[in-house]
């Protein structure tokens, strides 16, 4: 018997509002279309230990950024070892909403973390996992947070409460990331339609490898 | 005005049913009744976060090592920055129910992780704050066990339930460590009076500093 290719492993991330839940079906969908076993998760969560994090991680103010950076790979390590590397060795495709660039772009810009010590982490935890392709939505920070402020009025959780300012080193943390082989800067300014043909364009090489 | 003193900061260690809970009251009293503030606390736990936190470390089974201790410190750092470093600015001593030594015994010990890595953390999260006191509770694997078994029949949580060989190495590391400056090694193994009076001569040089 032939032994089974890896499946591949893309992350969905950018700031707020952006559209990563919006686009995460839209993308799984597709790549089901092309015949594809596909798992789709997210971070903050994933097995029952990592959504019990995400659930202290969203609501218990004031944290220490140290408490933050921690608890995101606890779950991470969870995450990894439960459902992405299972699923990657027997094949299926992982589309996760955000995962490690985040905490570079909110602990460590955000925060102010420094990035060595994200980086110690993420060799001690993911080890020689790492997403075959992270697709950065990218929009101006006004537009990310009126579309959530359009989506639900006054509940928003402690991430969403940041200032401006927050997310501007955010965004700038995620831009200078995606100057990285593997990565692809979509424009998600635009209509919902206009993205997802982004996105296809984004993906159409991990399916078709001949495609430029 | 003269400046206050700091508080000194007494951890309590030893593993499962060597009588940590038990003494910890006892010696909470005995400082105040030396007209010393005394803020008794434990870990994980402390603050609303960290005892969050240690509802998820003690009820989520087959948790990655990395995940238990990226989680323990995570309570850490909040533990530290809300109810440590306040209390032992403003004077007041601090005891609590395990600390930092029992991450290198259990995580360190138990689970195998590298120390080094324990200690980059350590650094990272405590700064300079050590505990002054170490009390560490010691007696043979099957006292402990055999107490913790009559106190509660057979609700035991996650890690009570490791096997013998999990808690000799978390005793050997214990009883390693103990070597250092400030630690105090207690036999744990007589009587709930006859540890106390072993408790009180190990804290008698803290209250008056000229006896031997
Ligand atoms: N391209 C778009 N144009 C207009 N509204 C959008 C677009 N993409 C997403 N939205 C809406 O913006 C809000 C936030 O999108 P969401 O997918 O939840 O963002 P994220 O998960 O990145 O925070 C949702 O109400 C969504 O319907
Ligand atoms: N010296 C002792 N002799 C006999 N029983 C003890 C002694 N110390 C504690 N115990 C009992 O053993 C059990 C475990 O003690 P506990 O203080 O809960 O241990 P720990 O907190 O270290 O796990 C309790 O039921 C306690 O009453
Ligand atoms: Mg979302
Ligand atoms: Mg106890």
């Amino acid at each position: 018997m032939m032994p089974t290719a890896r499946g591949r492993f893309i992350t969905l991330e950018g700031a707020e509002g952006v559209g990563k839940s919006t686009h995460l079906p839209f993308i799984s969908e597709w790549l089901r279309a092309r015949g594809i076993e596909v798992v789709q998760t997210r971070e903050p969560g994933g097995t029952p230990l990592a959504e019990g994090i995400r659930g202290l991680f969203l609501s218990c103010g004031g944290m220490p950024a140290e408490s933050e950076l921690l608890l995101l790979f606890a779950a991470r390590a969870s995450h990894l070892r439960e459902v992405i590397e299972p699923a990657l060795v027997r094949g299926a495709w992982v589309i996760c909403d955000r995962f490690t660039d985040a905490t570079y772009a909110y602990q460590g810009g955000g925060r102010g973390i420094d990035s060595a010590w994200i980086a110690d982490l993420e060799r001690r935890i993911q080890g020689h996992i790492n997403p075959d392709r992270v697709l950065l939505l990218d929009a101006p920070v006004a537009i990310g947070r009126g579309r959530v402020a359009a989506r639900r009025g006054a509940a928003v959780d402690r991430i969403e409460e940041e200032d401006d300012g927050f997310f501007e080193r955010v965004r700038d943390v995620y831009l200078a990331r995606a100057r990285q082989p593997g990565y692809r800067l979509i424009d998600a300014s635009g209509s919902v339609e206009a993205v997802q043909r982004l996105l296809v364009e984004a993906l159409g090489d991990l399916i078709d490898p001949c495609r430029p």
